[in-house]
């Protein structure tokens, strides 16, 4: 299961780079801590649905587009 | 966002009955305590997206089925 975390933060990066928002804004904007969105990129985080709708709004997009 | 967990839990609810599968069983399966999956289903739990993607692979759906 780890995979999908590490497919899920790949998605998050891939999709803030292509709005060109950096980490700071959208830890900011997602209301977690700077490291936190650092780890979840990486995929050393096993997320809670809500924080994945969270940051899917900050981003934006849906959140099955984020989804593996 | 509790909204999010209770549209969830009817989801899970749902396809689970469109199954004939028993809450018993559901929690076999997707290995998780009986009465833990009784409480996602009334959504009182904000699960993780790995336990979402478990139980979506016990009912043979795709989680985004499940999602609200």
């Amino acid at each position: 299961m780890k995979d999908l975390a590490i497919q899920f933060g790949f998605n998050l990066r891939k999709k803030r780079k292509e709005l060109g928002m950096s980490q700071d804004k959208l830890a900011l904007l997602a209301e977690i801590d700077r490291s936190y969105g650092g780890r979840i990129e990486r995929g050393e985080v096993n997320i809670t649905l809500e924080k994945a709708y969270q940051l899917a709004e900050v981003l934006e997009c849906d959140v099955r587009e984020l989804l593996p």
